[in-house]
């Protein structure tokens, strides 16, 4: 199953479905689901998490904010989709450098998720302004 | 990137960690998003969809929670997991029989998806209910 | 601003609408947003608080998934939304019991909202079943 | 019950909790369950709602993630605070956009929602934006 394949299923899906955006949808949501998981796992760590918590659980909502507005294909929300991509970047790459400072398994796996989700959200982010600047 | 094996990398998951949970999490996690996607390329569809809409965006949300706390191994919640596996085989059924009903590609790959998900939901379950009597 | 207002806005709300669904609406919101702050307040103790933790994010979980999908009322979706109300009195009652364990004072403030929480959630579900009844 | 007040006994406020701050999470709170109500009832509507539908569903979303992030308290993600504040404003200006457009209750009263939780997140984002230049 495929949230990308998903996307192209949509009624009013055309030239416009770009494979970068469709790209950043799916790895938000998986973005989402890691640092969800690493926020529980870093509770359950002997040593002190609490910075690494607090930022998983943002990025998480973040991530899952964004794979939620950006998978819509109804009428169009573009203005906004790119707001919420850049706010994207943001929370991955702030809780990419928390996660990179500890040992564990699990944070070297979600700074890894959160290193490809920010970079798949800007990728997404240029191909849209591009278009933007091509409308003009 | 995997769900799956983050799980694993939890500090605190042994013996007591199910293949079949595993199962459970990633299609529940697919599922929130291909039935957010469903609702709103129901919502493009010329036809009245409303039923549709009110049952995938209510499977969607159902799916989230299901995988959000099926996927966190600190301490137990074992109680909590087995009733919203239940609620989540219920809300796939619901949503799966509205889908079917349709003849548009997102809603077949959604009904597709919304059985796959029950199905492993209740694999999950049954594991569940059997850890429950061997403790017994 | 008022969710039960709201909701008494739908087009489609007539004779079926419950007084007691509407605050079982409202209660959950706010026992979401309680739960996901005492989560945070939690981790920021200096005691080991990582059961606490995880089912008040548990908690959180089934408390905002339920107020999403009890407050539609397009079509209808009853068997679901009885099923997650039992689902969420047991959450809030699994939450509950933790935080009563500690003498802080989000925790004091969470047992409180989740007890409230419960109790309007089986008021609405009796409702509901009342209806069931009235119809067979 | 106040998500304000939960905020107050997290243990680590102190003089850098603000007023502006709470009132934008419980407004943000509110307005998540606005939105995610009106897009229910606008699938109900016999008009083409599906602009409007949309806009809901995303504006739900960003305001969802908007209070979560924004009421937690432990360490601190000010940057990221301030990025969600300002996605949340232009989600909700897009939103209260359209729905003023449409003359049923409930789009009315989710304009004003979109409003008042525009102008408390702005309000918020301003008081946050002069800590900065205070510690520069």
């Amino acid at each position: 199953m495929s949230i990308k394949e998903m996307i192209q299923d949509h009624p009013a899906v055309g030239a416009d479905y770009t494979e970068e955006l469709g790209e950043a949808v799916k790895h938000a949501m998986y973005c989402a689901a890691i640092c969800n998981s690493c926020a529980d796992a870093c509770s359950a760590e002997d040593m002190d998490m609490r910075r690494c918590i607090r930022l998983c659980l943002d990025c998480s909502d973040v991530c899952e904010a964004t794979y939620r507005l950006a998978s819509r294909r109804t009428d169009e929300n573009r203005q906004l989709i790119r707001t919420m991509l850049a706010t994207c970047i943001n929370a991955c790459e702030i809780c990419e450098a928390e996660c990179a400072k500890h040992d564990n398994p699990h944070c070297r796996r979600c700074a890894q998720m959160c290193r490809e989700c920010a970079e798949d959200c800007r990728k997404a982010l240029d191909k849209l302004n591009e278009e933007v600047h091509a409308d003009a």
